[in-house]
């Protein structure tokens, strides 16, 4: 095992009827703003319930955060944030809503230049407004992190940040709020936090059996409660365990003490950025194009997967393994390659030079380089 | 799953080397007392690791905290913190110590009267002196959780108490103290932690998948290494797998959403107060009594747990999952019957007397009284 350190502060009130513990979790006499997305909320009850909960603060509200949260988008909210002196921000609903309030959060409070530096020059980030969250989309694990994604339209960049700062101080996980999620959306949480495991696992072994042991039981749930999701979207329990396990796939716990990847996820990021593609059906494209070019390098682990996860033992359980995957992801609605999304090879260069630009080396190895995104997205392709 | 609250703002520095780091744990300027049992530290270099780490603070000293803490100890610690105005209170040892650390924080900080009363009645903390720890042994869970387990000699008494103020800030653990500790220590630890995770996972399905597939994890790697610890005890990843496991089998992730027993703990702990015996000794001796006792209210848990932890599925899996366990515990050295260390049934009554005294109603679902207690240690007798 790695050394490591583990620290995450964030508190979580998980169960039905727990948005109404709002009012004791925000500090009194806060001047609330409240972040949401699209308006889904305001249809499945959300919405009511917090605006209830609150019924004694001042909260101003900002809607509108899309998928993959636009840098102009937020924006526009730091500017209420300032002029409205804001003092907590609630994001309610998915991680793309939290991910925008935590860039809202770091960036209300930027003073060195434009906000955009968080994200493309890792420029420090020395205060925050404090904020908290109402999870109505189990997919991303943000609800448990100090990560963001935002994406920038004029300049198609998706970009990542951290920050201790940004952790929400505390995220209300209840299940019922994920009822109404359709086929598809409850399709891309699951497999969201499937890969978010995989980043995490799937690379060659330190021994850290509590760590490997945590992984494949949180990919095994995953596997059986999705199709569970699919089939009967008002179960519970079913909700719950999917909640719980996408939280507990990137909250740190899996991840410290061992090597970890995210090469799906930064080639997946490009895609998304290039072609509007949802994160998830990314991920589905990218990973097994990832695994076959890596095929050598996380032999043992894939081994591993198969038998532990997969309870299949035997000399192609290497290629198994990355069958196995694909196969789970399709019985999920997704496609998993470029082609049936209407993808060719044309923009291979162009994708793949954004790695090279950023002098950026991808994978647990870090040896994922311009020429090898080009050969995996090649494997994607059909 | 049931509703659930988590918050465990612990942070972890987990390794090999990493004593080093407590001069950035600690705050400058903080004039630290220095907490430890009764010297090992001293044999094995961790007290001079520690004391190299420190040399730019200001420490005193107090050693001689015994196992199962007394409370006519720790009042000694009180009196110096106070008189010399400690402003860090920083735990290097086991369990003992940290639990010992935990009750001097608070009994300094204790206004209203005898700091018994926070045991004894559950008095109220409002202020305690911050503690870290350096783990030198593997066992309690204390170190990332905010309980604390204390003895009182004048009156045979071993009551528990609890309250955020008391996490630790932080806990290094780092395997290669634990190289030292002998086979009984190890075999000790290794029980401990088993009996944790069992005291959360053994009750009644509520269909909480992350944390029985959690719970059955650590189970099933506490029962790998154990032996191989005992047998290679200088083995870095065996020490920091259950290092790991062992936080991981009381920092609240396995335990929240779920219904917990505790039975054998609060039984065992009468054992310890009124014969001395270790706390894991009584706790090896206990649980197959709980259980045989509790068969009934435990059968589908039992099943699970035959089968999930011990591969084992048959008509009479549930006498199967009793007996491997008491195996296992053989197969590390323990005795797991009272006769064989000597106790008879003289004292049941007095001892089963506490919890009526206490008006204290034991197991998941409250139903084990002072009868109960008296037929459960029969069953454990031989």
């Amino acid at each position: 095992m790695n050394n490591f350190i583990y620290h995450n502060p964030v508190k979580i009130v998980f169960g039905k009827g727990s948005i109404k513990e709002l009012s004791e979790l925000i500090p009194k006499e806060s001047k609330i703003l409240m972040t949401y997305g699209g308006g889904s909320i305001k249809k499945n009850g959300v919405y009511e319930q917090v605006k209830s909960a609150l019924k004694d603060f001042n909260v101003l509200e900002f809607g509108g955060i899309e998928p993959n949260p636009r840098y102009e988008t937020l924006m526009k909210a730091v500017d209420i944030c300032k002029n409205e002196k804001i003092d907590f921000l609630l994001s309610v609903g998915g991680g793309s809503v939290l991910d925008g309030t935590k860039f809202i959060s770091a960036a209300a409070k930027y003073e060195n230049g434009d906000p955009w530096d968080i994200l493309s020059k890792d420029a420090e980030i020395k205060d925050a407004i404090p904020l908290g969250d109402v999870l109505t989309l189990s997919a991303t694990g943000s609800e448990m992190n100090m990560w963001a994604v935002i994406s920038r339209e004029s300049t198609k960049e998706k970009l990542a940040f951290g920050h201790p700062l940004v952790y929400p101080k505390f995220s209300i996980l209840d299940p019922e709020t994920t009822f109404s999620l359709s086929e598809w959306q409850t399709a891309n949480g699951i497999v969201d936090a499937f890969v978010h495991v995989l980043e995490q696992y799937m690379t060659y072994p330190v021994n850290a059996l509590v760590q490997d042991r945590f992984a494949e039981a949180l990919l095994k749930i995953l596997i059986e409660e999705g199709p569970k999701a699919i089939k009967n979207p008002k179960d519970y329990d079913t909700r719950a365990n999917i909640m719980w396990a996408a939280t507990q796939a990137l909250n740190g716990n899996i991840g410290v003490g061992v090597p970890q990847d995210w090469a799906t996820h930064s080639i997946g990021h490009e895609l998304t950025a290039f072609y509007g593609l949802d994160h998830a059906r990314t991920l589905a494209i990218v990973l097994p194009g990832v695994w076959k070019h890596q095929k050598a390098a996380k032999e043992e682990k894939l081994k591993q997967y198969a038998k532990q996860v997969w309870n299949y033992e035997g000399s192609d359980s290497v290629d198994k393994a990355i069958e196995f995957t694909e196969q789970f992801f399709r019985s999920l609605g997704m496609k998993t390659k470029l082609k049936e999304n209407g993808i060719g090879e044309e923009k291979f260069e162009e994708i793949a030079n954004r790695f090279e630009i950023r002098n950026q080396k991808l994978g647990e190895h870090q040896n994922i380089g311009k020429k090898e995104v080009i050969e995996i997205l090649k494997l994607c392709l059909e």
